[in-house]
């Protein structure tokens, strides 16, 4: 019944199953392992530099022949507002005090830049199959762009409204974002994180609104979650917290230790890491100063003044100031490699079909 | 492929498909429709007396030949907090003055007891098939006694541990509820709902966790969701928001428009009209004192000081103080009657399994 091969028609992939960006987890190494099993790998791109983007897609095409995903984060840069900065500064000041830093104490944290002309040259050079984005698209021009390098173009959609929009505005292919994805969502038409639905809602009220194939993200980790995304009217899937625990993943020790220990309600939305909401497993920054914060800054600064805070804890075993990505489903997910990960959940999901 | 029995062995119904109790929605008619098309009808008792139950009882008795399902609320009552309930009307008092209302207006509204002796003996005399609870279980005499009579208990979990907890606490099958279930959260080991998990998160967590029948509940709402929701570990769904567009309904026409207009993103968690986390359309009390509120009094008695509002606003055609209870897909309902519905989705789930 995984008879639904529209996505596998437009990217031309073996099996349907897309490993999420994550960035800052992974690299081209992981991208490489799932797309040697047939599914479709993944760069992202958005904490990376231009020289850096150039070789992880060297070294992906150096891995593999198969099509690769280079993922962008897309968001409207807003303007600092220091007045935030040091209110969040001061509501962080018990913790600094407590582990004995200077509250001036600056450490560079890596920017996330939105898709801009120097990053379309580079995807204009190398040609990439797939190029996806996060936070909405680019503007129109860009995206032209893009499309006229013979790249398809992929989104995230957290609502139908947002579907909707990125098929009228030229995307070849949804990601619909259940509610129960890891890391920042993807939403952009509202910031309304008590309206989100969760996949189960949204997948087929998605099928019915667009035409466009139809990618399933959200707590999708096994052949169940599979079979299921296929039956509500997905054409792939998109697995991120899945792939955390492969050996390819580049998350730290206590973050792979925490996703191990990880039940269905350990996890929430908070924008005190990067200033937007993002799903991940509770923690002490989290539960003392959100999960949902007024306070804190714009992305994607937030989380520049916890990083003296992370390092700090991390040196002491503690990850209360670290942002633990994950999904509500990371109790699914297996620790072995992401070549065999992806061929097994495949596997599974056409018993379950 | 809809090849998991257990629920219909436990209950003895032709076909996997409960129609969800709904409080203030609905009465026998509803329930007979369902039960006359194979499904598993439910009368909610949450807001009746003791009379009302068993006149209830007796009319479906008469409707229908198949088992009946008797729900119970079992939340344990917490004492009225007198200042808490004057700054709830305080809060409340602006949209009194507009509505040209006295604050002091008072307006008899339902209460909801939970599960005590005088419905368990109802419960022994009357032995309906089935008895479920919603916000845990009651005392462990008291569930002795209803499973004495001979009845099969259901309740629901929101969450992997409490499935684990009710399954360890007699319980004979757990509707697994999803977060993007209308009405009321089962909610009862934790009152936390950033941390609930969506239904396709849910659901396998719960059926590699429990071994007794899984109900799935939460957007299920045609053949898709059902044969999803069994690929996902359930062996029967419950459907709330499909059926309260149906002929046999008792919303308010208000009601009744807002969920055939209503899109994916609009509804939320609120505790404004009872105090306890209920998933509604947002409207104007949910926007503006909420959806959640530190101020909003405790279980059930929160609606009592909207009741006024709400009864001025409705003569004037406004839904602005009424909880229009619902999940996150109404779209996927169908204004038609509710044994065709039943027919028709479990047809359709044939299909697409």
């Amino acid at each position: 019944m995984l008879n639904n091969n529209r996505f596998l028609e437009l990217v031309g992939t073996a099996l349907p199953i897309i490993q999420a960006p994550m960035a800052g987890a992974q690299d081209h190494r992981l991208a490489v392992a799932v797309s040697k099993a047939g599914g479709l790998g993944s760069l992202p791109c958005a904490l990376l530099g231009l020289s850096e983007i150039e070789s992880e897609l060297r070294q992906f095409r150096q891995g593999s022949n198969g099509p690769v995903n280079l993922n962008f984060f897309c968001h409207t840069p807003l303007p600092n507002d220091t007045n935030k900065d040091q209110a969040w500064k001061q509501r962080l000041s018990g913790f600094y005090s407590e582990h004995g830093i200077d509250l001036d104490t600056r450490i560079n944290s890596p920017t996330r830049s939105p898709f801009n002309d120097a990053m379309c040259q580079v995807v204009e050079e190398f040609k990439p199959e797939i190029v996806s984005f996060h936070f909405g698209l680019p503007e129109k021009q860009l995206v032209s762009r893009v499309k006229a390098a013979g790249c398809i173009v992929m989104a995230s959609a957290t609502t139908v409204e947002e579907a909707v929009w990125l098929e009228a505005n030229d995307c070849d292919a949804i990601i619909a974002q259940g509610a129960e994805a890891g890391g920042h969502r993807g939403m952009f038409l509202s910031d309304n994180i008590a309206t989100q639905p969760g996949l189960f809602a949204l997948l087929p009220q998605v099928a019915d609104a667009v035409s466009v194939p139809i990618i399933a993200a959200g707590a999708v980790a096994d052949g169940r979650g599979i079979a299921a995304a296929f039956t509500l009217g997905a054409s792939a899937v998109q697995m991120g917290t899945a792939y955390l625990l492969t050996n390819e993943s580049l998350v730290s020790d206590l973050h792979r230790k925490a996703l191990q220990n990880a039940s269905d309600n350990q996890t929430a939305l908070t924008n005190v890491f990067t200033g937007k909401p993002a799903r991940g497993l509770c923690n002490r920054i989290m539960n003392e100063c959100g999960p949902m914060s007024d306070d804190a800054p714009v992305f994607p600064t937030a989380g520049a003044a916890l990083a003296p805070l992370k390092t700090a804890a991390e040196k002491m075993g503690s990850s209360d100031f670290s942002s633990l990505w994950s999904g509500q489903a990371a109790k699914l997910s297996q620790s072995i490699d992401a070549e065999s990960l992806t061929k097994q959940v495949f596997a599974s999901a056409i018993k379950h079909a």
